[in-house]
């Protein structure tokens, strides 16, 4: 038995006038979801809870079956497995952007958004040792990196030292309301950190790089800016263990792949997957398709960027560009199972996601076929009203692997 | 941004013979809501949880988000702040009726439900003091008023004096299963209570009132039900603290208010505002709309009142002209975001609260235009099935005031 189980980010939308008051969802010319939707079974999901707005992070935990109230550590984490670093426990890992500083302002959070250089800025950092504690450092695209801390009594209740806008620069805090050993954890954890701002500061200033970026009118790095701290302060029971499937990840972006490798999945580097509307899409379905795996998370980011980009058409065009992928591969012969839904909604008028329900629909073994559709207000007449931790149980149930309750 | 927060007390119905098997709201010509309904989104609410039947009093903490397992303090206490009485922690507050009582019978449990010199016997006992305890006496309408125990050592594990029938007088108990310290302070404040009905009947047994009373071939005021104890063992973070807006309330009756002015709302008294079918519900409507507050509950306590009395036409008629005030008001047009619903269902068929769950509506600002409308049965092809907990979180996201959990 083979499980597609594709999730196009911030699928769900409002209503937008230059879709005639429809949805990117409703208005595109989907008809190959459209037609597996009729075939098969469709709802509503309210990924974490009813008004809560998820992040991509905790949305992709739930969708895998594990409760971020337990699992969601801090996207650092998320970021840095991800990135390809082999995090070990008790490891704290911050989300890292390079920026232009002068004079004690931050002149631009990221560099100029380019990366020309930036993966031997991060080398040049990678392996430094500060108070005990050693610093990882990795660049991963255009202005983007991770930075791990490795090393005892390292604490993730701090607020990192991005200023969110340019401007004066902003310190490292630890978190309010901190005692004990756990505000000294604190305090130590951003002593280091200010430290190897200042390190990388007088690395980076006069360093041969800048020096180039400067001949070619780019933006000077010499200064990083840190966020989303996470702390592996345990490790999940693999997917595989807890579901009893072996699990593959096709994704463009780091996060999503982070997700998928904390919980063990076998994760692909697709040819072109790079996360954005220019994403090679045919590869990502191929190699769905030759995946041995039974269990294959396949993910779509772009959805989720134009939603946050404010472009209602283009989210309508995309869709249907991934609907004709899909219909042309004739996925629904190639897998036993598919489930299709988002992690969450991002609603082009609000550019940012938000807590109403996203459609999904199952096709395939054990599925009926009801009267829903596959879009935010026909699925309403489907069968499900989920949250997403509700998915892998049905899925399951579905491959006959669930257990009996009762006899 | 202004929310318009309508409930409609009992909304909700069962299908009724004399409406053609339909219920109240499906049988009203409700152009108006349904007009909102179409262009919004609709759902079923489960007030507390299935099978669970609501009070007014829970039903109303829950849907201002306050879970009534720990907020509901008993009855009493909301009925004392609606009734003006600024309580105390510690305080015991129960809802009083005036009876007709003659060797050791209750005649009448509300005294002919006549409230001539009420009034004036209540304050006569307030301010009396016994054993330590001060009382607070305070009359509100017709027959009914509150009673106020302030001291210290008072217990709500007690059951009041009104034997909800005629015949026999009931004396207070304590519940059972107390033990200990909770034992004594419940035995101690019957004790208080059985004293102060003493001394209620012998102040009002021959008050010059009864004698006036007597003249106009009314009963006789000359005793005390109390029932609905209720401790303020705690206040609750109020409203605007936990969900950012400040809030107002437009209601008649005293429990409403109560519930309103325990979470910190803003109260106020709209000439004409009743309680009951002749409330002046343009003088609401107008309130709502001039209140300054983002946040303006609005009740409408009629359509529960019809369903206890068993009139279903009367109760569809009522339905008709709340919507026709709403439409002459255009509050579409004065409100960002509104929501409709009932508190719970109070089935005409049924005379009593029920269990089964109430058409919402959601007009205005990031909503969706769903396939439902909003009347029992057809709110089941609508985005939502909530439990009343879930409104405010859903608001708040609307109103684009929701924090995003992880990144």
């Amino acid at each position: 038995m083979k499980v597609l189980f594709l999730i196009m980010d911030g699928l769900g939308d409002l209503p937008n006038q230059v879709l005639d008051k429809k949805t990117p969802l409703e208005f595109a010319k989907a008809h190959y979801f459209k037609k597996l939707a009729k075939d098969g079974e469709t709802g509503l999901m309210t990924t974490i809870d009813y008004g809560v707005v998820p992040g991509s992070d905790t949305a992709h935990l739930a969708l895998f079956g594990y409760d971020p109230k337990e699992w969601y550590l801090g996207r650092g984490v998320y970021e840095a497995l991800g990135a390809g670093i082999e995090l070990r426990e008790g490891d704290l890992a911050l989300r890292a952007n390079v920026a232009t500083f002068k004079n004690g302002k931050i002149l631009d959070r990221r560099a100029g958004r380019n990366g020309f250089g930036v993966k031997e800025l991060f080398k040049e950092i990678n392996g430094l040792e500060i108070d005990g504690v050693k610093i990882i450092a990795k660049h991963t695209v255009e202005h983007r990196g991770v930075i791990v801390l490795r090393g005892k009594d390292l604490s993730k209740e701090i607020v990192g030292n991005d200023p969110h806008k340019i401007g004066k620069i902003k310190d490292f805090e630890i978190k309010k309301g901190l005692k004990g050993k756990e505000k000294e954890k604190a305090l130590f954890t951003i002593d280091v950190l200010r430290k190897l701002i200042e390190t990388v500061n007088k690395k980076w200033e006069n360093n041969s790089i800048n020096k180039e970026r400067e001949k070619k009118g780019l933006k000077k790095v010499n200064y990083l800016l840190l966020r989303g701290p996470g702390l592996l302060s345990k490790k999940p029971l693999s997917f595989e263990k807890k579901w009893g499937l072996k699990a593959a990840c096709i994704a463009g972006g780091a996060l999503y792949k982070g997700v998928a490798k904390f919980l063990g999945f076998n994760i692909y580097d697709v040819p072109g997957a790079t996360g954005d509307t220019h994403t090679n899409l045919e590869n990502k379905v191929k190699y769905a398709i030759e995946a041995r795996e039974n269990f294959v998370f396949l993910h779509i980011k772009a959805t989720d960027s134009l939603g946050h980009d404010g472009k209602a058409l283009e989210k309508a065009r995309f869709i249907e560009k991934v609907d004709n992928v899909l219909k042309k591969f004739e996925i629904h012969k190639e897998f036993d199972l598919i489930f299709v839904s988002g992690d969450h909604s991002t609603p082009c008028v609000k550019r940012e996601h938000s807590s109403d329900p996203v459609p999904l629909l199952f096709y395939g073994v054990n599925t009926r076929k009801d009267l829903g559709n596959f879009t935010e207000t026909e699925a309403a007449l489907g069968t499900y009203r989920v949250k997403a931790l509700d998915i892998l149980p049905i899925i399951l149930d579905k491959l006959e692997l669930a257990k009996k309750y009762g006899a």
